[in-house]
């Protein structure tokens, strides 16, 4: 599984063009299948160059605010090693819990005094809307890298990139996504950006953790093959992509609920007993017990490769919004 | 208002011979206007490089502890960008209230055991004098990046810049400092400076948040003229520079005060209506409410040119200490 | 002091052929009397490139994840001196405790999520074992940086390191270890690492803080002359490298011990009457009153200079692991 069939490359003029270029990553919303394209072509030209000289110099020079209202190591720390990895240098903001924004300071007024120093701003922040706010204030490029319940386009990108590596190909593929479809934002951002090739999406979760009607409707009217069920075995047959999140206890309907389901909702290898050879498992990971650590050694567990694969869509997003891909 | 009028350039081998080489940074009351001069001529080589070309390697190699004893989201970000824009790498501290300074180490320890890593330390501390004592135990160069009620000079610094790079000249203009004037440590240095220059001081203040005398005192006995008022409006129409700084509530001597007081202290547009065409408004960020969002677009408003400003200074200031200027 | 007695290289050829090449630095136990003088070889050259040239490119491109559960501002900010006077790059990882990790997440995911960003990981962590269990999981080097109170390998060989510099040989010195040497994991570690050499122990310390006999006996059963004492005078005139560490009131057996025996272990010019004018003073720092501030300025003092030793050693462990020594 880990072997990645790479598609022909689109004509490079249409890249180099300087599709991004200047533009902020607010929402998966705001992607044509031609950008998701696009900016698959250069993550992928990442992949070749960090496999072959782990570093090079394409934004030597250029500097990323790395702001976060709230930790998040994973996406921090894969932006701060995208942008090293360009040549590039970061400047963390992670203590803003304590500072000047504690007492009080706007998020433009924090954004607008961060753009003096950098070249670009990866935001993370706990409530909705706040990087669509945030790029309102500021010229420099902003990369919503989190906000709240609401978008976190990078997520969506590095996924569907993970399954284009893994798989080859997204048209036709068969996804089955997992656990609390009603607040992770992970599953309602990848549902869209699936929309633009066509799958079939299978959602599985408790009656109380159901997709939202909203996405159910949208995805349904652009043209996706949708269906709802309580259980995964039924579906898992003919799954191409397993794609698991977490569900908290806290978030069942009642405690009867959630020990009736909560077994149902745990991979392990004998789940994937019934699985096809040929497939792989997803998580945005941290996970906390939704697969087993005995799946990890299996070879359809794509879940760290998913890690890596988002280091060179992060990579491919710096460089393309900076005008240097 | 963003076009500056950049002077004739001091005759440079006075600079390179190394003013400030080796030497801490640690209050205004260490510079001569020569000094003040040296430092802004570097500070404007800087502007040009970094509008030119973004970063370059004057500092490669070169390693800036930044030791943060309480959080300063700004300050903090603006030293190492301006140490990375020079090609230099940073070691952050701001863990320390967690870490073995929390275990008790004394800060003579900890500035000698950062010195063995680094070339340079930005120390910012919340006692007054904190810079000066650990100044007394290293040889490579400490910049105070704020102790307390104490000093900030690299903030006065930039604050007298901004008035040069938006006004063209400091001597003969008239600055009003606006807001709680008793305890800003901003005000009360960059007073310091401007003694260095014919400017005029009108001082604006509620009864309680008065201009220290001993200040006061201090700037007339080296010839400046100042004067002090309770209310905005007869001082604005011909002033040049506009300083405002927080009002805290806390502060005020009662409820009553603050009530009679607080709407006198927020500049609106309205408020602006009254002032020249050619004068700026500068505040030294966070502000909370004293300046109006509405005023942001009035090209009159500095404080975020203001911010950029700080990283040509702080940038001439690591240059010049380490003897690259 | 400070003079060092550098011994004549080992051939280059031993060191370059790839020693610690793509391994993990978990435990002194590890370490070959032939490793320990490989790493030291080229700890040496580090020391005089740094001296020379402050940075060099040795590690360019090359990204360290400075992952950190539990504060450590001096081995932290020394990794990441260590990494940039190399040429590297650092992704700093230190607030963990509010982060993915105190959602739940385990130590193997989250080292595998770091490996996917990183050519290298150093771990602190407040369990013993942690850096072992995580060496498990990755491919990619990890550097123990303190398990609890189990080893801090790395502390160990910038001590020895350190005495080598300062007196120019190991075999046949006599090293006085004092004070809390039941819970001191740097005394441990020493220990082992000193059984590759001549040398003879006095462990000094309250009788309830003793060495823990299965170290006394490992020690023993390697050869090693020691001897214990509950007071240091009898030791020190004979003594070429007193190893202080800190005594915590509250391990003491009880209130009267304590105050029976803490000035005993306080180090002052006093003290050093009775040493050698050719000895040397070393402590893992941070000191909190075990050596009187009065000692510092006494050429004897090395706990400073064992500081910058330690970046020395740490770069020569970077570089070695990752195959470029």
């Amino acid at each position: 599984m880990t072997t990645s069939v790479r598609p022909a490359h689109l004509p490079l003029g249409e890249i180099r063009g300087g599709r991004l270029y200047g533009q902020h990553i607010l929402s998966v919303k705001q992607f044509s299948r031609e950008d998701v394209e696009a900016i698959f072509v250069i993550a992928e030209e990442m992949r070749t160059m960090v496999e072959r000289v782990g570093t090079f110099d394409l934004l030597k020079g250029k500097l990323l605010a790395n702001l976060f209202y709230e930790p998040s190591t994973r996406t921090s720390s894969s932006f701060t090693a995208a942008m090293e990895r360009l040549g590039g240098s970061v400047i963390p903001i992670s203590e803003v819990r304590y500072s000047s924004v504690s007492k009080g300071e706007s998020l433009p007024d924090t954004v607008r005094t961060l753009e003096c120093y950098s070249d670009v701003i990866v935001l993370r922040h706990p409530e909705v809307g706040a990087a669509a706010t945030a790029a309102r204030y500021v010229r420099k490029p902003i990369i919503n890298a989190g906000d709240g319940i609401g978008e976190h386009p990078t997520q969506a990108l590095l996924d569907l990139f993970t399954i284009r590596e893994e798989l080859g190909a997204m048209d036709g593929l068969t996804v089955t996504m997992l656990g609390d479809l009603k607040n992770g934002r992970t599953v309602h951002s990848l549902s869209r950006l699936l929309a633009h090739y066509k799958a079939r999406i299978n959602f599985v979760s408790p009656e109380s953790l159901r997709m939202p009607t909203e996405i159910m409707n949208e995805l349904s009217a652009r043209g996706m093959t949708l269906s709802e069920h309580r259980q995964l075995d039924v579906v898992l047959p003919n799954t191409d992509v397993l794609y698991v999140t977490r569900v908290q206890k806290e978030r069942f309907a009642s405690e009867e609920e959630y020990n009736a389901l909560k077994d149902a909702y745990v991979i392990t290898p004998d789940t994937l007993k019934a699985a096809k050879q040929r497939m792989i498992i997803m998580h945005p990971l941290p996970r906390v017990g939704e697969i087993s650590m005995d799946v990890d050694d299996d070879p359809r567990a794509a879940y760290f490769r998913q890690m890596e694969y988002g280091l060179y869509v992060r990579m491919a997003l710096l460089a393309m919004v900076l005008g240097k891909a």
